[in-house]
């Protein structure tokens, strides 16, 4: 309600059309925020990241000046949503390049090709053996001789059916066993979920329920949620979707969310809200697709960054961005999922997978498990290229981990035509023997951005080509039309106008190269410190891993290049997708995998980078093409020596 | 709301002077249950004890004949609440003696003696050990290097203070860990509570609250309900209070009150609040008394029969009481005590004490854990005398129970002027040289009535001065006023009325004595089979411990006397009490004596007395005094024929 003396204006959203008032004073960015109107923000409202520029088609705003807009774009009255002040009715438009587009995450059909993939990566699979299981039981009807009570008797049936022996039942399922066991004449399924060290009798059915068997696994990113609806009766993936995480309103990265949550204006539980969802809007979707119930839905399991698993639990997350940096918890009891609001069956279960540090979460156990990294006899390294950047280290004897704040650059972020990897985004691209760019998008159409592996891709080409140098600067070229010089500094055009989707020149500036160089250079560096911890020749790694959202396929040899892998025989390198979903839902899938999990957790060494003093001057090395020692980049140095 | 077209009537009762308006048709016990007036009914309302006779002060009411009521009564006025029904506006007068005196329960002195003494029975005490502990946890603060999470940083410290590793945490609880941590500058007192196989975290409070722990431990009997407040910390019993069950006025036995909530006007969830609110008056009353909180309470643990802790978890008793006899559960994992309404911290747990059968409860299991039977290496014989006589054989190599439909004479019901052990109930009985009654009661006033050990004096007392005879006929003596003849049947007069504090003569009935000669029975020839079944002469029993609700004391002579306990030496029979709180708050106290009550619960081998074909002979045997083959009885034989 609109207080008085406050005098309020209207702010209205193109294209969407979407009108919301605020006071007097109040910024675009907060009118976006309440009328829930994406507008693309890094840095969470801070004026430093620039992609929060809208178009301002009516009304005027007060702002200062800023170096983040072009003159051009000034001109053709661009504004950044978060510096500019409302002092009347104003009408604005979010470019579509700052939209999010949900209707085109690849991710189903990634995430399978991956789960199919790496399952095959090494050893023997894990049994199937589903943390939630449904048993049929044809129990004996009781007599004088045989009067063991009702629960008793559904426990003595699970376990001469399973072993299982260590049983509890809620008060709930309690009270309705005496009635269902009778109304079903004694044949019954039972559901039965692993809960730490005892197994809980979920459910009791009539009749035999065990012919299918629910459950969903779910990636909590921060950026992209992502959920897979498994039957574990026969541990099939039936359908998989994804869609955006609504909390980006508050911040593109976490920590500024956090910030938001607990020292802002808003709350845990809004932030918690917003995911649970996000989360609840997949399962119904997947639910509805495919034709069953919410009801049929006994499990949940979520991997994702602490961040994000504190938010979905509505866990007080503020210590995990202040030193110490101590999580509420990294181990969470399996609990009722509609304890956290999550709309499946109102018995069942929510198993949240468990992380290691502040700064790495469940999604790398996960991905650590589902590449095998605890059970290989050679020492494998395994990289997550998210918002950080997260490296492993290790073989079946130790583990150790660490994570460097990568920025977002390869999830499109803080790149001025950056995208995620989805339908329009540019994911392959080089530079032709006639100097000019040759690219392919996702789904086939004028791109509109430019996703992780065709940032990495751009980044090699134009080094290959000469036109960046090895310190990462753009090199002048009157003979090259395509490099341009914009209020004195270089940016690259990709894609003309005519040719793209959007209204506007695809281009790389300079300072998306330095963002993407130093993203690179992060994870080189933390690559580099662990193994040097560790007293290990690189060469050593027999295997690495690399996991994240670049989008449906990287170019190994671009991503050695560029210095953000070392520079091993390219066969010992894999990219595996995203493991955290599909980590997840192996530990759904079989309780040993879960347990595996929970191993790695227990026993994985958090490696702080920050504490480490040669961390910065690693860093500094590798903020070079490939490397300012290039002797250790051979197959690099001998492809410069060859130009 | 009254229905249209239905005529309505008021009934009043006196003294308390309570009015309900009731349908035409209804009768003056519906009334007294609609206007929760207490009239005795052991019958439950089948027209069949003639305990709930009330005298029709105005009005008038429609009834059949009844035996039941001597003429005097009839023409005094009185009618059977159950067997009345009203036809227009009524007032009734309920009878002292019908009336429930919720005064006079001794139950915390008694059950004290018998605690105190019974401790010392056999063998090393359990070790203290509670279900439930608080632990002052000193934890350092978190640092870079030491940045274990909050939630496993208390399990840490748990650990090393306890050993306790198998941890599990509810949802509201992790999510108030980091602040409490912070704000007790990481000085904080934990609850943690037994959990079948796990130990909950119950409660993280700020500073150190470790200096009291407070529990309760319930006898929740069909009759009686007695609630003891412990502190856990220093295994001190602080208080101890008894009600009666508000379930008596849907029937005295639960066999009534099983029909009345499955088949009749009622249901589980009514008897379930019924016990649920005696048992939170008793925590109040325990509470406010001694000037604490019902939040500093984390902890109840129940013991009953099977059918009395089902209606306290509202589970179906239904099949209790068919063919063949199965409860919902024996076992009942610990739950919260919010779920089921019994209110203290709302996140206390409620320990139910396992049960055999549906005819051996919790009551039994808790005691004969109590009297250490289970670590005998004598053979042991545990009899509680309630509504039913359950018997216990075994050592710790083997256990036996049985359940004899003894029913509650020897409780005060079913016998005219019977009464529970409250102040004025007749607790001793002799007759002296001069054939004259001498009796003491309980709080020395004028005698109200008998209790059970005042019944089993009589009997013994009568049979002695030959007044009784062996097959348990009262014999017409003109010398003795005191036998007379009412109607063409005998009767003792115990009291006169110008002696007595109510306004009748208080008298024994050849009717009363049947009643009380088949409960022995009942008793006897259980034990007699139980002996018989495992080969064994009852010689070769060392030990007999007697419970139930007698009184304060009991004559073990007399008990053999009558034929209720086998002729053993008396220095092998002891009078227990109430074990069944007794065992109760031993449990709550050690969680080895608790794991000792699962063991005996699981071990413990059901005995259908109804099954076999000996139980009617042996039960027919024994309605003599002592029994028809005074043979076994050589005590009672050498007393007899010195006679």
């Amino acid at each position: 309600m609109p207080e008085p003396n406050v005098e309020y204006h209207e702010v209205r959203f193109l294209p969407d059309n979407i009108a919301v008032e605020i006071p007097h004073g109040n910024t675009i960015l907060q009118a976006a925020q309440k009328a829930n109107v994406y507008v693309n923000s890094v840095c969470g409202g801070d004026g430093i990241c620039g992609k929060c520029r809208v178009l301002l088609k009516q009304g005027e705003v007060r702002s200062r000046p800023t170096t983040l807009l072009s003159r051009q774009e000034i001109l053709q009255n661009y504004v950044l949503a978060c510096e500019s002040i409302v002092i009347g009715d104003v009408v604005v438009e979010v470019p579509e390049e700052s939209e999010l587009d949900r209707s085109t995450i690849l991710v189903g059909e990634e995430a399978e090709r991956f789960t199919s993939h790496a399952g095959l990566l090494r050893g023997e699979p894990y049994p199937p053996d589903p943390l939630v299981k449904k048993l049929f039981l044809k129990l004996e009807p009781p007599t004088v001789e045989n009067n063991l009570a009702d629960h008793e008797r559904i426990y003595q049936a699970v376990k001469q059916q399973t072993g299982i022996s260590n049983m509890q039942t809620g008060y709930a399922v309690l009270r309705q066993i005496p009635s269902v066991l009778r109304k079903s004449n004694w044949e019954v399924t039972v559901t039965v979920g692993s809960r730490a060290e005892t197994t809980e009798l979920v459910q009791v059915e009539p009749g035999d329920q065990s012919g299918t068997n629910y459950a969903v696994a779910i990636d909590v990113g921060t950026t992209t949620v992502v959920a897979h609806l498994i039957d574990l009766a026969d541990s099939r993936t039936v359908d998989a979707d994804a869609t955006y995480n609504s909390q980006m309103k508050h911040g593109e990265d976490y920590i500024h969310r956090i910030m938001y949550a607990t020292a802002g204006d808003g709350s845990v539980d809004e932030l918690r809200k917003l995911i649970v969802n996000d989360i609840n809007s997949l399962i119904a979707l997947l639910v509805e697709r495919n034709n069953i119930n919410l009801t049929d839905i006994n499990a949940a399991i979520c991997a994702g960054n602490t961040a994000m698993t504190h938010f979905l639990l509505g866990l007080d997350p503020e210590h995990i961005r202040r030193e110490p940096y101590i999580p509420s918890a990294n181990f969470v009891p399996p609990l009722r999922a509609a304890q956290v609001g999550i709309a499946i069956n109102g018995r069942g279960l929510l198993y949240v997978l468990p992380s290691v540090a502040a700064y790495v979460g469940s999604d790398i156990t996960a991905g650590a498990m589902f590449i095998r990294l605890d059970k290989s006899d050679d020492l494998c390294l395994f990289i997550d290229v998210g918002t950080n950047g997260e490296v492993v280290l290790g073989n079946k004897d130790w583990i150790i981990c660490c994570s460097a704040s990568a920025g977002p650059a390869f999830e499109g972020s803080g790149v001025k035509y950056g995208m995620r990897a989805a339908r329009g985004a540019i994911e392959r691209f080089q530079i032709d023997k006639n100097n000019e760019p040759q690219y392919e998008t996702i789904g086939d159409i004028p791109p509109r951005g430019i996703c992780g592996s065709g940032l990495l891709d751009t980044i090699a080409a134009l080094f290959e080509a000469g036109i960046l140098d090895r310190t990462g600067r753009l090199q002048a070229d009157p003979d090259n039309k395509r490099i341009q010089n914009t209020d004195g500094v270089l940016e690259y055009v990709l894609v003309r106008q005519e040719n793209a989707g959007i209204d506007d020149d695809i281009i790389i500036t300079q300072n998306d190269i330095t963002n993407l160089l130093r993203s690179k250079a992060a994870i080189y560096a933390a690559i580099s410190i662990l193994v040097e911890s560790m007293g290990i020749d690189i060469k050593d790694v027999q295997h690495i891993y690399l996991a994240g959202g670049f989008g449906n396929y990287l170019d190994i040899h671009h991503a050695i290049t560029i210095g953000m892998l070392p520079d091993l025989p390219p066969e010992r390198i894999e990219f595996v997708g995203n493991t955290a979903v599909s980590g997840a839902k192996a530990a759904l899938l079989s309780t040993s995998a879960f347990r595996a999990v929970e191993e790695i957790s227990r026993t994985m060494t958090y490696f702080d980078l920050m504490g480490n003093p040669k961390y910065m001057d690693e860093f500094i090395s590798a903020n070079f093409i490939p490397h300012t020692d290039i002797e250790k980049f051979p197959s690099v140095a001998k492809m410069v020596s060859r130009t």
